[in-house]
């Protein structure tokens, strides 16, 4: 597998057979899309998963060790997308997932409306900066702000995409969490699921996770809280059982 | 103090000087009171706070012990009103808090709009059930179902009478955040700090507190989880802290 710029191979946590093409300059994974990836609901071998904001595809990838569902993983930069794709080469999960390269805005009229029964999602964080104050890091910027998709489009897409009663998983910040709800009503995905992480006991939660359900009725778990680390500083039990199994 | 019926006269926990009146059969305090008075933000000596669905003047109770405000309770039963303006008296508050019977739907038009500083309630948590499913004890049936007041009403209250960047502070089940986000927004509460409270770890949150701030801008923070009991089905150290100082 052929490598570009300051790329390099990693090991993909507990999955001990599977690797992943990231680059520091570019994009690498982080915990947020580990803890969606085992927090969203997935159908086990029938239907059909989609993942937006794919980056390096490593949703996906996980998704593979949960599901045995086609899926895909849609990217909108020309860097990530080949990144992704040579990632489901690395892998050899080709059978399985497909990577498309678009804007998530254009998906519901160049995939169908209503035609997947799960749809996840790891968005940019951030509202759009001024320009001066923009990471002069093309990739991460459009990666981290909301550049080319705001949270409005990012829903309105994941709401178009999913089929009636299907789910819509994402993870996201602690203080859009009320601008999340109500975009989430809006498009119709009844908040089902959610759960706060948690960097230590008795901090602030730093992190979000969501799941909705298209057309659902209104009936809303609050599950369990997750903490990160221990007061050493190391990752709680909880988390190493996510994270390594 | 003269008692009626069941009444008996319990400690107020931690507050080794303060004595409340309750009965099993008409009210009694929980948890939830407890913790939405210690979650609610309250002016230490200036400004008036207003508590609606006071019950038997817990929460006015231990607000005098957070703060020299005037307080003042609004209860709708006959019953329960005359047993909080007992409690004001047993444990001399009268000079602090005074106590209104009421409907908190006329609230607004009989204390005028926009006049408190801080609005605290602990409202009736589940929508009216069927006649013959009607709770057969009237004052347990009408603190717990939504006979009298909606949620709805609750909120568009407490936002008429809170002041313009005032703090409006409820607790409530977590079935029903979705709901009580949204009669938040729609009536100007912005959230800004929200708890959940876990019966113990693992499971999921059984009691939601709320605190939103009248047209404030939107950021809301996500506080510690709170834990209830222990393995051991003791109260957690937090809790305890919390109840007994």
């Amino acid at each position: 597998m052929e490598l570009q710029g300051d790329e390099r191979i990693d090991y993909l946590l507990a999955e001990e057979d599977m690797r992943i093409i990231q680059s520091p300059s570019v994009f690498a994974f982080s915990l947020d899309a580990v803890l969606l990836a085992k927090f969203a609901y997935v159908p086990l071998k029938r239907g059909n998963i989609l993942d937006l904001c794919t980056g390096n595809g490593v949703i996906p990838l996980f998704l593979t060790r949960r599901s045995e569902s086609a899926i895909t993983g849609v990217e909108l930069q020309d860097r990530l997308y080949d990144m992704a794709v040579r990632n489901i080469e690395l892998n050899e999960v080709a059978e399985q997932v497909t990577i498309l390269k678009g804007d998530l805005k254009d998906m519901p009229n160049q995939l169908g409306h209503g035609k997947y029964d799960v749809v996840t999602c790891n968005p940019p964080y951030f509202p759009t900066p001024k320009e001066q104050e923009h990471n002069l890091n093309e990739h991460l910027a459009i990666a981290r702000h909301e550049i080319h998709c705001t949270l409005e489009d990012v829903v309105w897409s994941c709401s178009k995409l999913v089929r009636p009663g299907g789910k819509v998983s994402m993870v996201h910040r602690p203080g859009r969490f009320i601008e999340i709800i109500e975009l989430f009503r809006k498009y119709r995905l009844e908040p089902k699921r959610i759960q706060f992480v948690y960097p230590r006991e008795g901090k602030e939660a730093n992190m979000l996770l969501i799941e909705g359900a298209r057309d659902g009725k209104p009936d809303v778990k609050m599950l369990p809280p997750l903490f990160v680390y221990n007061d050493a500083n190391e990752y709680t039990p909880q988390l190493r059982e996510i994270l390594y199994g």
